[in-house]
């Protein structure tokens, strides 16, 4: 049986590294606190038995062969990765929770005629790149040289990070998998919302990964003195950005299932005396619904072209990524239920707000994912917390699963 | 006479320092760029005859004995330190006009009663330390050890910064002035508005100088995911943020007088796909009239605390500083408006919307300040410009105004 008492043994060790002093963790990818991440969790995919390798975009696989050698795999994992500020659970339980089934597997001597593997994605979070899903992209094919140009707040690209990390990223093709080398994508995964906490429950089937767009906003005005520049002839580049600010929030509540974040923003010159004349802010724009979240974006457009039109400010909209809604596998969503009624627990299904890899590996073979209960909903914060009860739950439902689909031939 | 070809070609030396290649330039205090301007402007009052030396806070001074040796000075001058992405003209044509009215007296051999000393003050952007006016306040002796421990965006201190300058912050007393040592202060400065220009005058006499405040808004409230926290359950520091420079705007313009500015803006943890839970914010608020200013301010400061309260965020002012407005001399005043005259000028009024050195220096003796026609208004930005034209017409308003205070036994 599961040990809950080794899954979150590992997930207080692996919390340790890149942990801050003011709180949280950081571990961006390609930095020295992934690697070590990597090496401490290579080392427990060991203690399971796994054969251990890296594939050139530097995603951890740890593989444990079936019965039948030219089956596919069942693959199950998460990412290593984190926001700056982030939690200890967010990416983690999944990797941990995966190694953790594959441990049991091979200490209980069970055979399964598939091969099963437990994967640790590069980059799922894009905190570093503003891109995200780098390792699952990667892992279809879909991973672009021009996708390696993106680059962090110090000018440095995917491409440099790759090469600082000992990879190569004229080689990242070689990291895609066929279609038929894999039978099934499964994630454990905390829920990062309130949903599972508000009906009691350690434990979700999920339908569906809400899409995400994200833009960035460039506003144009120009700089000048703050003294002696009258209010009505200014053309205030953060005036015009407070005010789509406000547009993005007003647009995106009024849908009440898409969600609208403006998490970075940048005003130049930047001095306390000067009109800013540029202003650039991040925009991640989301809905289960793709039609409604590609409304509320038209709307948002459209109004603060308005705005902006108005001030006399340029505004530009550059896209960094937009992918649509992922829906689970009906197949692997009445496993994992029929696993959770197995434990014990109300089969209970849910959508997530929060992109996850399973969008991408969904474009190579059927995905699902189960989520464990978050306390408070918090989550990509230091406060982030789910219990060692549920953690073990969601793993229990976790090894069930995919002991179901690894031993159908 | 004024050489007006002399001033431009040194106006011109001088903007090449801290050029920055994306236009404008960056000349911040106590950096290798201000040295290098000051040693230039050391060569300029050499060549004009003066006794030059640097006081306890970096001040430049360039001084000629006049025939009553023990008579207080007349005080010209300015700055040349810069905003980050400046102008060529604000500070530098005060102390280079300084210096040119100096050098024709000695290459004229005027004698004046009373000494004329010209200065370059230092800091008086504020725009490395959010303090401003560092030189002057020296001056006047009014600039504390508290003051000193203003700290850049490095979090390095003033003190630490005058240290790498060879400067003793300890000794920073050294650099007051009595108010008996002078008669008068008087500043040429470019307008950096646009009244000159509407009324097709090169030069005009100012009234006063606007008093501004400073302030740091913080915003406190939670980080979170951006893709499962629905709108409603948010408490989004940027979004507040938003609403509160939205308020600063709406306020500021409703007086037709006072000018409120959002310079900066940062929010944490600063990733695209967090909810900010931190949000900092500065504000440049001014008027002519410091009642009005002072009524704006408790607007802001009351709608702000209510916009923060509905949306659950904790909101904290801090106070950079905070100056009354400084009326200018009526006798220096009538003074600069008879030199108009004599050099066939209308002699028109208009206050200052700006901060200068002269708030400081009218502590301690009269003080006066004639403005030079800006085009389009425009400063703080690397397209300020007044015409040659233009400035040799306000150096020869100074000379004139100079020789009329000097020579006042």
């Amino acid at each position: 049986m599961v040990d809950g008492w080794r899954l979150w043994t590992r997930l207080s060790e692996l919390a340790e590294i890149g942990k801050h002093e003011e709180g949280g963790v950081a571990r961006l990818s390609f930095t020295p606190e992934e690697r070590a991440a990597k090496d401490l969790v290579a080392s427990y995919m060991r203690e399971a038995g796994l054969a251990v390798r890296e594939d050139a975009a530097g995603n951890l696989f740890g593989r444990r062969e079936g019965s039948d050698p030219g089956a596919p795999a069942v693959l199950v994992g998460s990412h290593l990765d984190s926001v700056l500020g982030g939690g200890d659970f967010d990416g983690p339980l999944g990797v941990i929770g995966g190694i953790e089934v594959l441990q049991i597997m091979d200490e209980e001597g069970v055979e399964t005629e598939r091969p099963v593997e437990v994967v640790a994605f590069t980059d799922e979070e894009g905190a570093r790149f503003s891109l995200g899903m780098i390792g699952s992209r990667a892992l279809t094919g879909e991973l672009s040289q021009e996708d390696l140009r993106h680059e962090d707040q110090d000018g440095v690209s995917v491409a440099e990070a790759m090469r600082g990390a000992v990879l190569d990223p004229a080689r990242i093709g070689e990291a895609a998998r066929s279609s038929d080398s894999l039978a099934a994508y499964l994630e454990l995964h905390i829920e990062q919302g309130k949903v599972l906490e508000a009906e009691g429950l350690p434990v979700g089937v999920v339908t569906g990964i809400a899409g995400p767009v994200w833009l960035d906003l460039s506003f144009a005005g120009e700089a000048g003195h703050a003294g002696t520049t009258p209010m009505g002839a200014r053309r205030d580049a953060l005036a015009a950005a407070a005010e789509v600010v406000g547009i993005i929030e007003e647009e995106a509540s009024a849908t009440g299932s898409t969600v609208g974040t403006v998490g970075r923003i940048g005003a130049r010159p930047g001095g306390i005396n000067i009109i800013p004349g540029r202003v650039e802010l991040s925009l991640d724009l989301r809905d289960i619904d793709g039609a409604v979240r590609d409304r509320v974006e038209g709307r948002i457009r459209e109004r603060a072209g308005e705005a902006c039109e108005r001030r006399g400010i340029g505004l530009e909209f550059e896209e960094l990524q937009r992918l649509p809604p992922a829906p689970c596998s009906a197949e692997i969503q009445a496993a994992i239920a029929a696993a959770c009624e197995r434990e014990g627990m109300r089969p209970f299904t849910l959508p997530s707000g929060a992109g996850h890899d399973g969008m991408h590996v969904a474009g190579l073979c059927p995905m699902g994912m189960i989520f464990v209960r978050s306390r408070d909903g918090i989550s990509h914060n230091p406060k982030e917390r789910s219990s060692p009860e549920d953690c073990e739950a969601g793993c229990k439902v976790l090894y069930s699963t995919v002991l179901d689909l690894a031993t159908r031939g």
